[in-house]
């Protein structure tokens, strides 16, 4: 310990780090909980919030740190990593520290992606329950979704079928849904592309209602943005029935409480109110509770895992989706508004190699050796791709949050490429860490933890970027500007229409941008700090359970695809010992 | 205690009765196992079968009794409530008694049959883990199976636009699958009628191969049929590993292993392998594992869990889907012949109502009052049906098992029609106990338990109906002649040619008939004991995983629908203690 990361796959390191790893029974000594507050699962064990939260509600929060990052590469920023090491090195500092991250889907687990439990040293243990379902809060979500779309598909089948007087009988009313107006798709937490476009209910009149349909991917459900945001059961249970699943004829919104669904829905995903419990590599706690999209909703672990961190850790460090113009803007502007809860620091991840690759490095191909512009010493590169690490110093420190550069290190970087790069942060104002914790764990991770509890002294004069009163499509435009670097929107007519209604309608929802992460622009293309460019807002999404407004900037994917070469391939399990092999 | 079940629903007697359920901690004692046998799950908990199993490989199994049925009617039969009811009345005599039952679909419950928990007194609880999702078997099996289409339809799709040598680069060889061969459809565990018969894959190329194809409900997969039959980790590994999911332009077949996701299938159940303990309303352990569907799978609880309970009870009690023809018969030739156990005792679960439809009373229509025929004393109506309760015994004591005959009594039976059945049942030299379990739990199923333990002291000649040698279409005609009573089988054309070919192939397979249960014959109208018809097989499956060829008789459902009145209308959520109300 640490184990050699160069030497052993991660799913080798969480199966000897497992050895030692805390049972559910130790667990309300080392949190300082109530036997009855921790709920064991297996290996694992679910924290009851309701009885935690009610018994501490006094206590002084923690310190509140974000991880963020910079514009996501193909190479990978590691992120989750950095959160898990920062953790690992905040408690080799003596701190107590603990985290709340976000549950993977399952469709990169067993395609390309990989598992999301960080890596070597700095991960999350155990991976094998991390990375198959954990306590089943997806199929939770899963079930409770396509219960809903059960619940509309089986009705408009029925009111195709029964009269008005069969329909009273029954103690319904004719919804009259307007099949081109379907608002929702199923879902299944897999990458199975050939269900992205569909069409159902052929076969005869018991057999649904012909129409085209689809499958999305169970973490870009609404129900995962809902798990992300509630504050308790009963803002879970309201804003389940809230959902707007289709239109009627006259273009009446249809929700889940006039399908008679919510309840049920409520009853299914009732557990997943309680977030699970894992461990870093080093026996830190780290909570995993809610994992929505970051594209097209939240792309935050949940409020109520923070609310828990905050009250039983000095230090609770949390994680957002991609860069800080997307996860770091909706962690300001829709979690914390919706909590509460005030932000100290944000830390920015950032690589060596990512950097050069938004200072015009060459695209990278799977299966292709690296091109040597990423490990060998190229301070040009490195230094135009810094412009993008500042532009997201520059998002941070517009919510008065005090940000912290993590240099996620790697053995080909230079001590004159960190170099650089610290220049120009402490330039920009902001704190810089080299870090090792993929390597050495905590011991890897000092300077990165010396450096957050440094700037966890200052005071944080917490800004929104905008105030809720100001117009839907107003925010939308300070967003593009402000947060993006954009000279500003161009609405599509329909989108524009639609827009004018929206935010007369529903004043009070949250701004909740849909844009591909791979660029600050809309352009996926466009690395580094794209200038001179609009905003295009193609659509607008309502999602009224999570009470979002959604804007379209691009073609959002709601079905990764499974590749020719998926990870599932290598994974298996040992039948003499029950171990799974090959998760990476 | 006991409750006043005609007072209080269901879900409140398990509410009430779970305030002195036995916590997961308290099992190792109560169970006599060790602390390391037992993985808490919430309120629950799974044992875990391998070091159970090894443990106590020298200790001498306990008596084995089966619990079946008359031919199912929509009035039901009580055949859970009944099960649940024996092993209160055998506790209430001082005997160590437990049993392993099916885990329900969630089809039903949010439709319309309720959970299949029992009910009353003889209740399983906790009755809202039991409803949604207990520890997650169904969602495992729901992904794993996905995950094989997945890995199914990703496959064409990339074969399609690569060529062999872009495959090869991926070590893939072209495996030419036949889009009009596929052998499995996608699974739902929820009445989702309109996804019976779609058509996947529209969009561009990457989205998959247009074609044909559908879901079913989760419990008719044959994983689902798989996990009941292993005998441990390495028979459910090989058995994932044969699952045929295609066949190739050239006619062979394309197994999981051919499409390297059966490892991956195996990770995600690899936990289900251990089944989960819940309790009688009166504190007797009974298993849950494994819940095939009995028309088309094997419609029994696990050999796992039949394992375990051997083990740990002096008396354990399993159940059967459907009558003695389904159930029964496919516990003695597969089940019983894969695990090499022997059952001593059958209990068949009849009611007064249910041999009066028998007997041709009127069709019961849900939400009409029921017919003066079944709320009134009938003799004749009763003596014409008691003959299919007469035909059931007779299929028993084939197999050389003790037959009990249990009259699961309701409030408007007179005694004069209990007398009536009982004199017949003993003619036929079975036992015959008046139960009032529902009404009275354990207390009311003492005449039940005293049959049943009588009936375990004698010696059992236990004999299968036919040899594993006796070649596959030879043995449909045992069954349709000896156990169904018809006049023998006429296989369709195309049936007979593939039976041929499958009987050559796959001589130790087992036999696994796909038949309605509503009726002793392939037509579910006809009711009693039908004469004079011939059984028609009009396809012939092949469950390589499972190792089952399955003849058709006629039209199988896969999904279960949902009605204009489904349950889910009722159920909710009290927000402010996490309770689910309203689950029947």
């Amino acid at each position: 310990m640490p184990w050699d990361p160069t030497q052993m796959p991660d799913w080798q390191i969480s199966l000897e780090a497992e050895k030692n790893m805390p049972k559910p029974e130790e667990v309300p000594d080392r949190l300082g909980l109530e036997k009855d507050e921790v709920i064991p699962y297996g290996r694992l064990c679910r924290l009851d919030y309701m009885k935690i939260l009610q018994r501490l509600k006094d206590r002084p929060d923690g310190k509140y740190i974000e991880v963020t990052a910079v514009t996501p590469t193909p190479l990978g920023e590691g992120k989750t990593t950095t959160t898990l090491g920062l953790i690992e090195g905040l408690a080799k500092r003596g701190k107590n520290a603990g985290g709340c991250i976000r549950q993977p889907s399952s469709a990169p687990t067993f395609n390309i992606k990989g598992t999301a439990a960080g890596g070597g040293n700095a991960l999350l243990i155990p991976m094998t329950e991390f990375s198959l379902g954990l306590t089943g809060d997806i199929n939770n979500i899963t079930n409770a979704h396509n219960l809903m779309m059960v619940a509309l598909t089986a009705r408009m089948q029925h009111e195709t079928n029964y009269t008005d007087e069969e329909l009273a009988k029954r103690g319904l009313r004719r919804l009259n849904i307007h099949p081109k107006k379907i608002e929702q798709r199923w879902v299944m937490d897999l990458g199975a592309q050939a269900l992205r476009n569909i069409v159902i209910g052929l076969g005869n009149e018991m057999d649904g209602v012909t129409m085209q349909s689809g499958f999305m991917v169970s973490v870009a459900s609404e129900l995962m943005a809902i798990l992300a945001m509630v504050r308790d059961l009963k803002d879970l249970r309201e804003s389940l029935g809230r959902i707007i699943v289709a239109y009627d004829r006259q273009g009446n919104p249809i929700t889940t409480e006039d399908l008679e669904v919510a309840g049920a829905m409520c009853a299914i995903m009732r557990e997943s109110i309680n977030p699970t419990l894992c461990w870093t590599a080093e026996y830190q706690p780290v909570m995993v509770h809610a994992g929505p999209f970051a594209n097209i909703a939240v792309g935050q672990s949940s409020i109520i895992g923070d609310r828990i961190g905050l009250k039983l850790f000095e230090y609770h460090c949390t994680e957002s989706g991609f860069g800080a113009d997307i996860g770091f803007e909706k962690f300001v502007n829709v979690k914390c508004r919706h909590s509460g809860l005030k932000p100290n620091v944000s830390v920015i991840v950032a690589t060596v190699r990512s950097l050069k690759m938004h200072g015009g490095g060459p695209a990278v191909v799977p299966g292709r050796p690296l091109d040597e512009a990423y490990t060998k010493e190229n301070l040009p590169l490195l230094e135009k791709g810094i412009e993008n690490l500042l532009h997201h110093i520059g998002i941070v420190k517009k919510s008065g949050v005090k940000p912290v550069v993590c240099i996620n290190a790697f053995p080909t970087d230079t001590e004159e490429e960190h170099r650089l790069v610290r220049r120009y942060v402490e330039q920009a104002g902001a704190r810089c860490a080299i870090s090792n914790h993929w390597r050495y764990g905590g011991d890897g991770a000092l300077e990165l933890a010396d450096a957050v509890i440094d700037a966890c002294r200052e005071e944080v004069d917490f800004k929104f970027f905008y105030p809720l009163e100001m117009p839907f499509m107003q925010r939308v435009e300070v967003i593009a500007r402000e947060v993006y670097g954009a000279d500003g929107v161009q609405w599509l007519p329909a989108a524009e229409a639609k827009a004018k209604v929206l935010q007369e309608k529903y004043p009070d929802f949250y701004t909740m941008m849909a844009k591909t992460h791979l660029s600050l622009s809309h352009d996926p293309n466009l690395k580094g700090v794209p200038k001179g460019w609009t905003l295009p807002i193609r659509d607008v999404l309502v999602f009224a359970g999570a009470k979002f407004l959604v804007p379209l900037c691009g073609e959002i994917r709601l079905v990764p695809g499974t590749s020719s070469d998926p990870a599932f391939r290598r994974i298996d399990v040992d039948v003499e010992t029950g171990v799974v092999k090959g998760l990476f």
